[in-house]
């Protein structure tokens, strides 16, 4: 999958817009997708709410997949697991990989950070999914 | 946990605010949650945005364990499995269940449906997770 | 799918077989199936082997998932919380249900209960799974 | 954690005995653990029964987390994703890595690949894991 039409499909997804998701690369088995850090995405203790960490990992791990099965697939289901909470940074960033791909199923996995200006990260969120191509999906 | 004090909780949350997330009632052992359907919730196909039924079953399972656990939580992580597309209907639903807890950790469920002006509702998810008290959560 | 037949097929798992699992009852949308308690299913502490538990969520959600699919299936994936160790009683009984089915995808989820000789249960973990007509499972 | 200690702890398991595990290697962040593959192993098609793969992740996952939380642990939950059936070859290998550890919480993955006797290797399920420090797991 080309990266321009990737980018094309963020683009016509109006929740990735609404929270300023960006496709930052895609390679042969990985894709990066991003959010910068802003006070709408907060829940009542200041983190990033678990909502969009959740959204981060959906769409990266369908990136993913897709460069396993092509443009036309649906996320079948996803586990995302916390490991420490979202506050100071300036970008939230998801690195996903493509496990394993079949004709009709790709398995895929990603870790979540929040990364500072300085450049530092801290993993904030470990997920995996399963995703399905359109025919096979129902 | 008092639906008025777990409504704030809820307005104090900005991402909630932004997808205009509502609690509609919380009993011994069930919280439910609602969105509004919005075209800013969408994806490329018209479809809700996975993104936004993960928050949503986040947010919903989070009450959920709070009924066991008190207020004082934080989700440890969550699967979701999305069954059918979301799109038409004017309010998404989470009705969220706690299935166990324990002094420290929690186990909830629940369905999230689209459901339409006639009332007719349709599933679209199902989720489980796992939320410890904060004391236990790191 | 008829319970008859649903017998023949865990009595022609030889995996099924050595942990002596029985399938007590298929209904339109929920199946149970049980285990025997017995020391070489146990860990270093004398609780039943969370693997075990496993194994009967997969089983199962898979005989649950068959309720919608028809008897050609594979489950894609499965989720399970621990959320009590198994120790005392004499059967593991995994009671679960189909949630949502269409043509090619089954949702499926369970509760893992072990049970003691007065009739007792404790639940013991919660788990979702996800199972695909074998056309569709690659 | 010491692997002699490990491997201690791994044959004080029936359930690990009664299946064969062996414990093959325990580094500062990754844990492989082994089964030979066998005839009783198996479900009806032939392939090792996906609760063979079930225990071998929750085990492998355990051992990995133990190496950020030390030794009294209790594994709380984990998602296991089925990426092709396991049956030619001699060994089954789940190879796990501690991804993250707080105080409390472990967050591993692991790959499951059965291996034939000319060391050729296919991978056959992806699993994520949480473990409890075992005061916090209740």
């Amino acid at each position: 999958m080309d990266i321009t039409f990737a980018r094309q499909v963020l683009a016509a997804q109006p929740f990735s817009e609404l929270l300023g998701a960006r496709l930052v690369s895609l390679g042969d088995d990985r894709a990066v997708l991003e959010i910068p850090v802003d006070d709408r995405l907060r829940q009542q203790y200041g983190l990033v709410h678990g909502g969009v960490l959740a959204y981060l990992a959906d769409n990266s791990l369908t990136y993913a997949a897709a460069l396993g099965l092509g443009p036309n697939v649906l996320t079948s289901g996803l586990t995302i697991d916390y490991v420490s909470g979202a506050r100071d940074g300036s970008i939230l960033r998801s690195t996903a990989e493509l496990v394993h791909s079949s004709r009709r199923k790709a398995a895929t996995r990603c870790l979540i950070e929040i990364v500072d200006d300085a450049g530092g990260a801290k993993l904030c969120a470990v997920a995996q999914g399963t995703t399905l191509a359109t025919s096979a999906a129902d």
